[in-house]
């Protein structure tokens, strides 16, 4: 039986969809199958907490639906990482993964000091609280905003990666990173190019939670290593939210939390 | 013109509605009107992130609600924070405290290290992020877990106090502590014995969040010191949400964003 | 009956004391009475740790008598926050704030990240290891120095409030702090004008620590919350003092510590 | 052409080899092969930084004729990653992976804080500064020492495991860990029976890193996602190495060096 | 010329002068000669910060007198390091030490991890912030109180010998701890006997500070290598001290500043 | 009997022998001999981990041999400090000292935050593990890198002078640096010029490590204060070592570890 994977992209349009979709294909392991969704409802970009918390919910319901298809795991896009430790919690023998905290094991791996580079100053006070959780706070050499917008990365490629350029060059030289993470979902397909002239490992925020997902997927298949349920990923009761009727009052599907 | 606040049970329960208004009454400021609220849907306890997910968009759209309807600020009980951060984004000039922050700036003042005596071991993966966001890492003694769900707190309420005293003598000579936060809304009404037997501040979920509530409303009214609107903050645009068409697609009323 | 504060300017001239008794005026709480006290010897700027040595008895005993005659509690102007753990420790039932703490609670609930502009550069080493002791560290964005001394802040204004502009402009942009304090008590009135220019919260070195000393006393007076005697504030022995002698020796009244 | 690994026992016997490669054998990628070899001089076990010195550039020179000979990687066994960073200066395009890094790179993926049980406490010194430099210390519960060397491991299987089980339980309960490391490379082959009795994952040291070695390989041979040479892993000159006469004095291959 | 240390005990009794003379006196460096003096007025033990505070003063004129009757350094007795660094700042090619950072320095060269052993757990607070200070925080394995006051510790040398004993060595075992510091300088007397019953380096509070004086003496005389004047340690001007009048306000020597 | 100290300048080349030597000469103890060797073998630099890799054994075997000569301790040259931990593991009542060690414990000692000069930015991030593992990550200001190989700090001197001055104003002004440290034994002789212009302590790598061991072997002779052998330093047993052939293998005398 083959390996089902589901990229979500977690905003409601769906103009990335088929973008990442091709981008994905030919850098996939060719033993697993990724179908690529995008939300059917919700704001268009997500660079907003109060967006984020309005798309979690969906997303997280997607990812039930998900593991009760049969998928083996699910990559959420976004480089805020949104729902994936609330994703962790409700699935069970399931992969989730999403681009920081993969994009962060790579370059801590490869190289001493990584520099994201972002679009907006704005979102880095939230991103940073994931390099704080993720344990890769000492590993950090810089934030760096381009000025540009979720949804303006893949407008002129010519311009964006201009500016990727310069920012990863000073990332370089000045503060002394030695690899570079692009700390957008939309910043895709840039990587080569930047990694040709810059000559230092170039962590594209879409190939890395793929490969990683790939990654645990394996672990869990021949080590049965998944998420702990010990603590913090403790899955809540079916019962409970049978008996809050929390499938009618949020509109999911009854059989969701059914056989767990 | 009167000051109003609004205490948000994020719950889909109402059952602790009477009690908290009640408990609040003898103690709020006289010249403010505090009226208790809970979620009129979702999980009747918090104490798993994906109740917590579910509850966020509700709670958010409440406090906007309550912006529009010119209260001052709002209160969001659980321990946890939820919706804390958010709902300064989406508000202006307006308060919105919760308990485990205003419990940790104030047991901070008064003493040198705390312990937070919670219900579950469960529950500190999570809450300790916070005490690790506010900045409180090291002021923090102990995080101690009594084996007590949120809704069994009031249910026998002298069981309740002895694992409470216990608890936090063990903080006070083994982990030296010199504070204790209660970390559980529903753990109200418990600090005055408590602290009467062990002669150290016992800080209250309810009651603290409620006062610095009152704190942050003078500091607004007086001088104008709200949330930093820079970068975290700062507001998503009201255009954008009626272009996408937000409100239509997780019904909520079409105005909440408007004159924004 | 009334509730009275002593405004206490830590240095040895009382040129300030008039222009902070009519700065606290009109800002203070109504049922609040403030009285505004200098030393009665003493340096006239305390930017050397050898001075702030110096002052800290006298400091310490006025508190003392301040808690004998009935206040409520005690403000120690100075971003250094001299006394201010020793006056906890030698108090019962007394509130005791300072700058430094005051506004970065403060500064800490309303922004990410806050920058604290100061007079010279030389004070940034003391003052880091307040942000450190208060648990504030990985909140700070950056100290500013724009080279003015205590003594010279108020003397020509629109010179200091260029600078103060200047460098907090620079915090905001470079450092990506999104909320400024003032860091000297003697920055005070400026407040107002860089918060309409800059359009963040600049907290200010004065009303901060006059609206925390009213906090506190409102959590002292309706839930006891006090200063935790338990252990790094346990008051000494009224018994030792006076079989010391130390009264006699340090010249202070004999009665400061008896009914203790 | 198919992928090849090398396994290297690093020290001077080899009496691990073969069970190695037969627990190896049925969870490696079917694409790999994978050689066994251990040194041919050498310490027996390297519980001492001065045995693992010793055994160090005798590593490295394997690891280097590896790569002349085509190999796609190389895992170095030992909890203590000696030669890790070494071993990614000196080499290109070519992965090498350790226990350790490893297993906190999967450990903290899977769960919120692990512990390591290690043989002695003597080895925790060193092994807590890899923690450190990797940046997990955050998620650090514990380490956990079972008074057992690294030859006594497999003598008898059931105290080894009873005292695994032991040490694991603590950590579980009074560490607050939810996963679990297995902090010695000849700890291999007991995760299973501690991770069905635990019910949490249970990372192995010798399968973590024969995984997170084929990861990279993917990322490597995908992507040229490989060891940033910018700074710290920047190779010293082929032309100083023969200039000095390295070859001859330290009796290594001079060709080891040359097509550099 | 020869060269000359000033002991200065603290407090403000003579008790403790003579004993530390007569342990001093065989293991000084012999080329140095050592006055011990205590403080003419003042508590007669410092285990409070209010003690502390009026002691500081004193001790502080004491040293600047020393600096100008030709001794080359002073050392301050007491755990919590009081006055070091004001007196730092006051002197110039001078020497201070005192017994809390000359131990730590000793003993994080020596081993890995420290304890210290105090008198009482409401010590810990404050001189944990001196650990922090220092840089040794994460050196530090544990603090172990015995319940013994600053002026017991040498009545029942066979009881203190026993708690340090009992306390160090659960130290070793239990916080992995590998070297023990005497966290109290009337902890002196006892180092001996406590190595070698443990073997491992049992640094004393009297000692330590002497031979750290008597280091930084040379490195002074030989390269000029003296606390930095150039931020923190600047000293204050003579003529603003003479100008308010501090010699006849605080009743110290009007030469005591003069020549600066 | 005369106290004897070995200075090990680590490269293989003998050319720093004698102006090191000379360099010592004058500002020795001069109860203590110093004797100046490199090895036999090597790398001319270390610059490179795998360099440092290849020397530490003979390192450590010439300090092994030391021991058995009557040497009261060695000096291991070279800013990396290699060698140093487990030198201290294999000998006993036997001083080692390294630069980057003894440099901080004196810069933290006399100033309050120190910045390290050294000659490529690529030797950052070792160091910087270091000054982590030591424990002074927040006392240092910064490292810069002021693009000079070790070979050539002493081949134009002007040059190399004007390029530390450079770097050390710039840590002062920008870095808030007050104590400047040469990070490379080979900038051994500029301290005094540097130090005389920017009137702060610069802390020569060479006379410092000296000096710590002078202090260290006082400490060691008067109270037996060496490093602890109860954890990390345990020495290996001399039996296995001969059990397992490692003279020969190694190509060491034979007797090196017999007296054990």
């Amino acid at each position: 039986m083959s390996t089902r994977l589901l990229w979500i992209n977690p905003a409601g349009i769906d103009s990335f969809n088929q973008p990442i979709e091709e981008y994905i294909e030919s850098d996939k392991n060719s033993r697993i199958e990724v179908d690529v969704v995008s939300m059917p409802r919700g704001p268009h970009h997500l660079e907003y907490q109060y967006y984020c918390a309005l798309a979690v919910p969906d997303i997280l319901h997607r990812i039930k639906q998900a593991e009760k298809q049969g998928y083996d795991g699910a990559i959420i896009g976004g480089f805020y990482d949104l729902a994936l430790r609330e994703a962790r919690e409700i699935t069970t023998d399931f992969v989730v993964t999403a681009p920081a905290e993969s994009c962060m094991h790579i370059a801590t791996t490869l190289g001493d000091s990584f520099s994201i580079i972002v679009g907006r100053k704005r979102w880095i006070a939230v991103m940073e609280e994931n390099v704080v959780k993720y344990g890769f706070r000492s590993r950090l050499a810089s934030f760096k905003a381009i000025g540009i917008g979720v949804l303006d990365f893949q407008v002129d490629r010519e311009k964006t990666l201009r500016k990727l350029l310069t920012a990863a060059r000073q990332a370089l030289e000045k503060d002394l990173a030695d690899t570079i993470i692009l700390g957008c979902t939309i910043e895709f397909g840039f990587f080569r190019e930047l990694q040709k002239e810059l000559r230092v490992p170039v962590i594209d925020p879409v190939l890395a939670p793929l490969k990683y997902a790939e990654f645990l997927i394996e672990l869990k298949d021949r080590f049965r290593w998944t998420h702990s349920k010990a603590l913090r990923y403790q899955t809540p009761s079916a019962k409970e939210i049978r008996d809050w009727d929390l499938a009618n009052q949020y509109s999911f599907e009854k059989n969701l939390w059914e056989s767990e």
